[in-house]
């Protein structure tokens, strides 16, 4: 993709705003503020209370007088600054005024302030920090007051209390000081960038001229200044479809066709991969462990349990032949390790190396096992095994452990591996049963602890370990990505950042479920793509909200990382029985958790393997079907000739309102022009292209057929649903409103065709990235009315 | 006050806008809606239920999948609407998932609506229903979706029910259309206005003339115009206080004096007026009436109790003469009404009448007493009693009723009576102990009942009878405000309006005393003045909010009808000892209740006469001293001095800098034209005078004293405490950031003088009426950036 010609006006408007290191957490220290405002308190449970830290004292501690919802605290720092983190301490004892549910706000003055935060701590005796939002559209926000609104406490009705707040971040004069000045310089560009949407719109021409001529301020990139130009000024639509023909070969709508998988739809499309007769493929299993190198097209697969033993044979699967070959049905004969299951592997594609860590080992079989952490690689061109360790735990590395994660940054030769759950012999209290966040250096043959469970929580974000969750690396923002989960009774649907290189966490969701991603579960399977920044995860036991019980569903959902979205983009049906099922043997993988998904981002392929069916009648059944699912996005063609049809018709219905065609001539352009843009299988394109046909009939009078606006795009696939004809139609667009009293440009061109050549621009304009648009906002949406 | 002059530009603009009455309330329907969207359902109990209202079947509701803080649900009008009132209906039993605590926002799309109600249910069985917020700066709001969130249950940790709800308002095509189109043109007349004062705010005179010419559109008031052309553009000092000067003349600044209030103090100045040697004045009592004849300059008072026993005795003072003269020691002997206390009285000021209704009997006396509802009247001119009725019940008037209140409406000849408790004799369980809203027309000798206290609740907003409440008539609007009072148990601080016209209900706030307001309390007295626009409220018994205990406590609270804000302007001390009381006998009133108020609005004097101290000690004892009491506010030529100030520090700064002006001429600036305009004796002005001195030693150099920025005003009143030097002294207002990069006009003109320039004319035009006055927000401000 031709990233350098698409975010020219990006980089452009912000070439001043890029990211300084001095500002980021890494060297965040304390802020200290005084109390600005406040709602209201009880008793001696003062405001300034917060500013110490007495656990132990239980009147340490800041008490709204009510319980409602407008109560705050409002913080002054002494200094404008860039606020990364809020910890809250908290009393000794669980306490029924702590803060279930709360908001923090910041802003540079008390009456214009953002939402930084909606979070809720725990009701029990950790202090708790937490990431604000300090970043945003590439400048930092900075910040002069912090207001904390609580919304719910633990106890109902009762009245709210903060024990202590720390504000951490960066206020040396020197950074914030540039950060206040980008900021400031920030908004004052995108208020002249929205002054001249606002006036373009409105075809007030001279002002527009007169903003852009005085400030030199761009409002988009100057491939849509011409495509506006061509369209809505001189309405020379060949020119208009040269722009999106040519933007289409830039790869231009990349952007909206990964944007738009939340709005209408990735089609899934599940392929089974049978061996070809007589060939031999893995057994079934779950538990097993799978790993891609991509670019060589070859998938590894270790282990599992079959049900009834663990496994130690060891596969790869090429994409060029679509074989599995055998490596070896034992790999303790090469040397290797011995059967095993809930292990982890990972490769380093770089030097063809694959590693293996820890195993599962049943309680009952604990005391007569050996319980040491071993630990492996496997070379690929030499085809041998060695072993690294006997026991990670002597060389300060991990205990043996199950259902953790490991990656592998081929970069640095290091190896991530976070969570899981330690297989102890006996019952030892003093050790936590969750392992930390582990790194090991391959060259250095070193292991050091980066976060321990036990580690109590100080300033920094804490991250619990847990089991049965994902983490992913991004290669090139050197971060992990680290999510969901469990953690002993509670399920998660968390969201954590790990920073390698300032070795910080950032929560980017202490619940994503809440804002419309999957519901916590267990062994679900996640795989990244950095190229289309996507996070892919494949959902296994689910865990019922309402009921709470467990849920065998397979759910597949993609995150956007710069949106910070979810979308959802298959779900198999629920309980439909076993018969379904093996009808649907060759179509859909039947539901199952305890499988194996890894992605081949070269060709934007899942391969997911075996799995637990969990079948009640037969709980020993395991899989072994392999499945390729892909996911079938909008086409640059497709929207290249959406845009086409855009903008004919837009075409066709001035040529019938111009006078200046032959009935002829407009079915002449009806059945060939707009026609051949049309697809006639989609039904719903179909209708708006026949519909069309009434236009012919109205070629010599100004009125729309039935009475519709002129140019109104009321036939459209993406229309409000307002009843044509009210004035709604236009609302919150460019109404015709503000232009009745004013004088505007472009000589002869009537203010309504100006509208709806400037509303087609504005949907034709959608496809592009968002950095090289006009502002998304309207100054009048932003205009408080009441 | 020559309203004429100030408003011109409001009326200006605002001249589409002006109110219709079919979109008044009046003419509310119910608003057909479907369900547009919603956060999440619990089992069946689908968003679509709350269509219906069906009390008894307890499946009949919405209920959110969660209790959180993210729950909504949407509704879309059939048709764009003025929203009027929204009711909810409930089940036939208390439930815990009714809605303590809600919000809801309207708008013309979902994705932007402003708040219109932050309201809450009770948890019983009755539907309410409230007032939305549907006009605003002069214009209609039309919308076409409702979302409603709801913020907390009645039981903690239950999701939230919705049973049913109805909108209310108007959606008839032609009045619905016409309030759109106006509404869509004041948005965009306001976007111009910011985009006029944001550019010329920077110096980008030449993009403000462009705008201005296109749009014909005004920024401000012309004299604001001239001021800043010849306080920023031209740098005129004298001409601009020219125009100061002439603003003051002509009145300009009552608007801010009445709106400082809530800032800066008005200061409470009470005078004890003491009768004159041998004179006599009415004895000690609590309970009595009083009414006041302003442009006469009398004050009526009757009856009372003397802590023993009800008085029957007639007192007039005289402003002029300061006298007070018993008109009658016992009015029964001029043929008048006998012994009573807690009685209304209402003076016609036209026709020089008072009439008196009701009276409090006590329990133990009414099987020996006559329960009969009198009702008086007084010629003051003929000094003449009559008796209007034997027994209001019989002629369609209220019961023998006591704590109620009654106003005379004179142009009409109508008397209004709300509220008090019943006199009964023994205990009726078919009859509200509640007296209704009631009115006697006096020309007609005609009862009638407006709203009856047993009404069951409709689609009306519903305001419930009281005793001890207030009552006002505001005589231009032709509204009653009722606020405050007893139900039962419940001490209310709510505020209804209701509109004599339309016969309707408009809620301004359910509880007042969330929004500053005073707090629940019981004999408190109110006065109005219309000319200003305020309300005055002296409290008597108050409800401590934390122990739920009755407190004595008199404050004295204004309140401002057009800005809907509550300021308390006096208190006494919290408990002083009796010795303190004697010590300020004749300089400040002892804390009490029964007390009785009037208001004089020529003179702008309150009237304070008598009550009961509540003394433990002396139960029996009462009150008659009688008091003025008069607020200071700021003085027309205050404000004159204040601006005449800081534009001649600003002249004496650009002196110092400009290296025109030699220390001689400086110095003399300094001791005459600026020494004038300076009160010496408030410290903080002289202060900011004698730190001027520091610049004479500036003079030729343009760093200001102490590295502080040329021309700030962090020497100044209004300061808001930014470290001197820092951007942040420019925050949110007019930065030079944004200006940096753009080419300027005004040739010459370095831009932080302009900018400095700028800020003072951005202090100077808050003396001015808001109408007058570019838009308050900031385009800054307004732009989004998290």
């Amino acid at each position: 993709m031709p990233q350098d010609t698409r975010v020219s006006l990006a980089s452009d408007l912000k070439s001043a705003q890029i990211a300084k290191p001095p500002l980021q957490p890494a060297a965040s220290q304390a802020l200290p503020y005084t109390i600005h405002d406040y709602s209201s308190y009880s008793a001696n449970f003062l405001p300034e209370k917060i500013k110490q830290n007495s656990p132990q004292d239980q009147s340490s501690r800041w008490a709204s007088g009510s319980h409602n919802q407008l109560q705050f605290i409002t913080l002054k720092l002494d200094r404008i600054s860039i606020v990364h983190t809020i910890t809250f301490g908290k009393f000794h004892k669980v306490h029924v005024c702590n803060l279930k549910e709360f908001k923090v706000y910041g802003g540079l003055t008390p009456n214009s302030m953002f939402e930084l935060l909606h979070g809720g701590l725990r009701n029990d005796t950790e202090p708790e920090t937490f990431s604000l939002k300090f970043k945003a559209n590439g400048v930092y926000f900075p910040c002069q007051y912090i207001k904390i609104a609580p919304l719910l406490a633990w106890g109902a009705n009762f009245n709210f209390s903060i024990w202590f707040v720390e504000l951490r971040g960066i206020s040396q004069s020197e950074p914030a000081d540039q950060a206040y000045a980008e900021y400031m310089n920030y908004r004052e560009n995108e208020v002249v960038r929205l002054c001249l949407k606002h006036f373009r719109q409105r075809n007030q021409l001279e002002i527009f001229e007169s903003i852009q001529r005085r400030t030199k301020i761009k409002l988009e990139d100057p491939l849509l200044t011409d495509l506006h130009r061509h369209l809505v000024v001189n309405g020379d639509f060949a020119a208009a479809e040269d722009v999106i023909q040519d933007a289409s070969q830039r790869s231009l709508f990349q952007d909206w066709i990964r944007r738009s998988v939340s709005s209408n739809g990735c089609k899934p499309v599940w392929k089974r991969i049978q061996p070809a007769t007589g060939e031999g493929c893995p057994s079934s299993r779950g538990g097993h462990q799978m790993c891609i190198d991509a670019e060589c097209g070859r998938i590894y697969l270790f282990g599992g349990w079959d049900g009834s033993k663990d496994l130690a044979d060891f596969w790869v699967y090429d994409r060029t032949s679509l074989r599995w070959r055998c490596i070896s049905p034992d790999t303790r004969r090469q040397g290797g390790p011995g059967p095993r299951s809930c292990h982890k592997v990972c490769i380093d594609t770089r030097n063809k190396i694959i590693y293996t860590l820890g195993r599962y080992i049943d309680t009952d079989h604990r005391p007569i096992m050996n319980l040491d952490a071993d630990f492996w690689k496997y070379d690929v061109s030499q085809d041998k095994w060695t072993k690294i360790s006997e026991d990670t735990t002597q060389e300060g590395g991990p205990d043996l452990i199950f259902d953790h994660q490991m990656v592998i940054e081929e970069s640095t030769q290091v190896i991530y591996v976070f969570g899981g759950r330690r297989v102890q012999a006996g019952q030892d209290a003093n050790q936590s049963v969750f392992s930390g966040l582990y790194a090991y250096n391959i060259r250095d043959n070193r292991w050091s602890l980066l976060r321990e469970d036990t580690t109590p929580a100080d300033h920094a974000v804490q991250m619990k370990s847990r089991v049965g969750h994902s983490m992913l690396l991004s290669p090139e923002t050197r971060e992990l990505y680290i999510f969901a989960g469990q953690r002993s009774k509670d399920y998660l649907s968390d969201f954590y950042v790990y920073n390698i290189e300032s070795d910080t966490v950032h929560e980017v969701s202490r619940d994503y479920s809440k804002k419309g991603g999957p519901n916590p579960g267990y062994t679900q399977r996640a795989t990244i793509d950095q190229e289309l920044g996507e996070l892919y995860v494949m959902s296994g036991l689910m865990k019922d909200k309402m009921t709470s019980n467990e849920q065998l569903r397979n759910t597949f959902w993609i995150y956007n990382i710069k949106l910070d979205t979810w979308t959802r983009v298959y779900h198999n049906d629920s309980n439909p029985d076993e018969e379904y099922w093996e009808r649907m043997a060759d179509k859909e993988p039947r539901p199952r958790f305890a499988h194996q998904l890894v992605y081949d981002w070269t060709q934007k392929v899942q391969y997911m393997f075996g799995g637990n069916p969990g079948l009640s009648t037969n709980p020993g059944l395991r899989l072994n079907d392999f499945w390729a699912l892909s996911l079938q996005r909008p086409r640059n063609e497709d929207i290249l000739r959406h845009a086409r049809f855009f903008i004919r018709k837009q075409k066709f219905r001035e040529m019938c309102v111009s006078r200046t065609h032959s009935p002829q001539q407009l079915l002449h352009y009806l059945q060939n022009d707009l026609s051949e843009v049309v697809d006639h299988a989609d039904p719903h394109e179909s209708k708006s292209f026949r519909e069309l046909t009434s236009w012919l009939f109205m070629w010599n009078t100004f009125k729309g057929p039935g009475g519709t606006p002129l140019f109104g795009f009321s036939d459209s696939a993406t229309a409000g649903g307002h009843p044509a004809g009210h004035p709604s139609a236009q609302a919150n667009n460019f109404g015709a409103g503000g232009m009745v009293a004013m004088g505007t440009d472009s000589g002869n061109l009537p203010n309504d065709i100006y509208s709806f050549r400037t509303e087609l621009y504005s949907r034709l304009i959608e496809y592009f990235p968002e950095e090289m648009r006009e502002p998304k906002q309207s100054l009048v949406d932003l205009v408080p009315i009441i």
